[in-house]
C-alpha cells in the first residue's frame, strides 16, 4: 500500500501535528498541515486525504466547538465522514531559547530574557512561572506556539524566548531552557481521527485505530468501543431528550459525553452530539445497530458519527 | 429607593449595554460598564451592583462559555448570585460613517471607503455586504463593534466605515449609512439578568424580571417560568445523566437547554447545566423545590441558579 496521507491543523509543529506524529509515526505515513478545521474535513471527504486528525475537546477548556460544527454537517459536504479513532495528548509546554544561547542551562539563567513569544492562550496555563520568573517581561502574542519557537529559532540572541511544546523545539532546533512550567499538570487534548467510510485503501487497512498511544500513563481500554451519534428532535414534544437519551441505557451503552449546538435551522433549536461506549460481548454485538433504529423513532434526524476503540477507559455519564 | 446600579460587559455602546440599556431603560438606573465577566459577577456578590446583564448564549454561535463557567462557580465565590430575568437582543448591524459625510446617504455612496473598521466575529457576520460592495477594501479589526463606531467619529473623512450597531451609532455621534447588513436577520443574543439573593434593596423591587421587552415580535410568556439548574454526577454509575434528565420531565419541567462545562476537578468529568419550564399552576408550585430534593438524590452537587419569567417561549427538548 502507498504511504499514507494524513492531515492535521496546522501550522507544522502544532499540537495537532504532534498528535498525528505520536498516533501514526510509526506508520508509513506524510503529515500534512491544513490551515481550517474545514480543509481537513473536505481533505477526507473528497479522499484527497486517509485521515484527518483534529481536536475535539480539551479538559481545562471543553469542547471545540469548531470541529462539533463540521460534524453537525448541516449542508451535507461531509457525509462519508466517520470517527475512526482517538487520541489523547497531555499539553506541556517548555521555555524555548535559541540554539547554545545558554550552554549552562536553567541554572545559569539569571534574568536575561527580555522578550516571550507564545500563542494568547498559552500565557494563562504557564502563570505560575511567568509571575515568578518574567514579572515584567515584554509578551508578543503570535499565531501560534510553534510559531513562537520559529521565531526564536531565527533571532540568534539570549535576550528571547518562546512557550511552545518540545515537539516544537525539535521541529525547530532550539534548545528547552525549562520543561514541564504549565500550571495543570493534567492539561489533555482529546484528537478525533477520521476517515472517509468509502474509502477502499483505509477499508483494507486492518486497524481502525492506526496507532495505540505508547505512555505508560495512558493505557488502551482494547476492550471498549466508543460510537458517536448527532441527532435533532422535536421541540414540541416535552420530555424527547430524556427519552432519547434512556435509549442509550435499554441497550447498554453508557453515555460518556453529550454538546449541544445550534441547529442554525430555527433560533434556540438544537443539534446534540452524544457519545456512548459498550465493552463488545455477545449480547451487545448489535446494541449500536439497534438504539439508531429505536432513536430514529424518537428524533427527527439521527446519524451514525463512527465508531472507535477507547484510548482512556472514559468516565460514564 | 436609590437608582439602580446595573453592570453590563463593557465597553460603553456595546451590545450588553444595549441589551441593559432596553432592560432597565425606563427604571431609575445608572449603567455601568465592567470589563470582565468576572468582575460583573464579582460586583452583584458583593452588592456594589444591583443588577448585572451578560450574555450566554447566541442563536449562531451558541452558549457563551464564560459565563457558564462563572455559573458553574467551581470556588464558591458567587454563591448568593442568581438569575433572576433574561433579555433577547437582535443582532443588527450598520454601516457607520462619520457625521454629515455622505449628505444624500447610501444612494450617493460611490465606492468612496476604503478602509472598515470593526469586531473580527462581525466580518464574517456581514460577509454578503461587504464581498458586493467592499470587495478589496482594507479590514482593520478592533477589540469591539462600538470601538470601531468611535474611531469613524473620530476620523473626519468619507474614506472610513465601520461595522457596528444603532445604539452604538448614537452613542458616539456617527450617521448609519447603512443598515441590516448582517447576514442571517434572526441571528440574536440571550443576556441573562442576575441578582444577588440576599440584597434587601432588590428583594423590595417588585418585579424580578426588571422590565419585559417591548418589541412586538418578541412577545412576553408571562405564564411560563424558567429555571436553572447546575449539578455534577457520578460518573462510575452508567444511566446517571438519564436518571437525572428524567426526573425534570417526572415533575412536568420539559427541558429547554442543557449544557456540559469540565468539572476541572478531574479530567473527562462535567458540571451540568440543564434548563426547564413550566406554566405555573397549583398543581405544580412547588415543581422545582420536589425535583431539586430528587435531583439530591442522584446527583453529587446540585445547585438552584434561579427562575425567572421566560420572555420567548423557549422550545422544549
Amino acid at each position: 500500500m502507498d504511504r499514507l496521507r494524513v492531515v492535521f491543523l496546522g501550522p507544522l509543529a502544532s499540537f495537532s501535528h504532534q498528535a498525528a506524529s505520536e498516533s501514526f509515526g510509526k506508520k508509513a505515513a506524510d503529515l500534512l498541515p491544513h490551515v481550517s478545521f474545514a480543509d481537513a474535513f473536505a481533505a477526507v471527504q473528497s479522499q484527497e486525504a486517509d485521515y484527518a486528525v483534529i481536536p475535539c475537546e480539551n479538559s481545562t477548556n471543553g469542547s471545540v466547538v469548531q470541529t462539533l460544527d463540521l460534524l453537525a454537517d448541516r449542508n451535507d459536504q461531509y457525509k462519508d465522514v466517520k470517527v475512526c479513532g482517538e487520541y489523547y495528548l497531555t499539553v506541556h509546554h517548555c521555555l524555548l531559547v535559541h540554539k547554545g544561547s545558554y550552554p549552562s542551562g536553567w541554572s545559569g539563567y539569571d534574568g536575561q530574557i527580555t522578550k516571550l513569544y507564545t500563542h494568547p492562550q498559552a500565557w494563562g496555563q504557564c502563570e505560575n512561572v511567568l509571575s515568578k520568573y518574567f514579572k515584567g517581561v515584554e509578551r508578543q502574542d503570535v499565531s501560534s506556539t510553534s510559531k513562537g519557537a520559529e521565531i526564536v529559532s531565527k533571532e540568534p540572541t539570549e535576550k528571547s524566548a518562546a512557550i511552545a511544546s518540545r515537539f516544537a523545539a525539535e521541529y525547530h532546533g532550539v534548545d528547552v531552557l525549562k520543561e514541564n512550567i504549565e500550571d495543570r499538570a493534567d492539561n489533555t487534548t482529546r484528537f478525533l481521527i477520521l476517515r472517509n467510510v468509502l474509502a477502499e485503501r483505509t477499508a483494507k487497512y486492518d486497524l481502525e485505530q492506526p496507532e495505540a498511544p505508547t505512555s505508560q500513563e495512558k493505557p488502551v481500554h482494547e476492550d471498549t468501543h466508543k460510537t458517536l451519534v448527532s441527532f435533532s428532535i422535536d421541540h414540541s414534544l416535552p420530555g424527547a431528550l430524556a427519552n432519547a437519551l434512556l435509549i442509550f441505557k435499554k441497550h447498554g451503552l453508557n453515555l460518556t459525553s453529550i454538546n449541544t449546538r445550534p441547529s442554525l435551522k430555527r433560533a434556540w433549536q438544537y443539534i446534540f452530539f452524544v457519545e456512548c461506549g459498550r465493552t463488545p460481548s455477545d449480547e451487545n454485538k448489535d446494541a449500536v445497530v439497534k438504539a439508531l433504529t429505536d432513536l430514529r423513532d424518537v428524533t427527527e434526524y439521527c446519524r451514525d458519527l463512527g465508531t472507535w476503540k477507547d484510548q482512556l477507559g472514559a468516565n460514564a455519564l
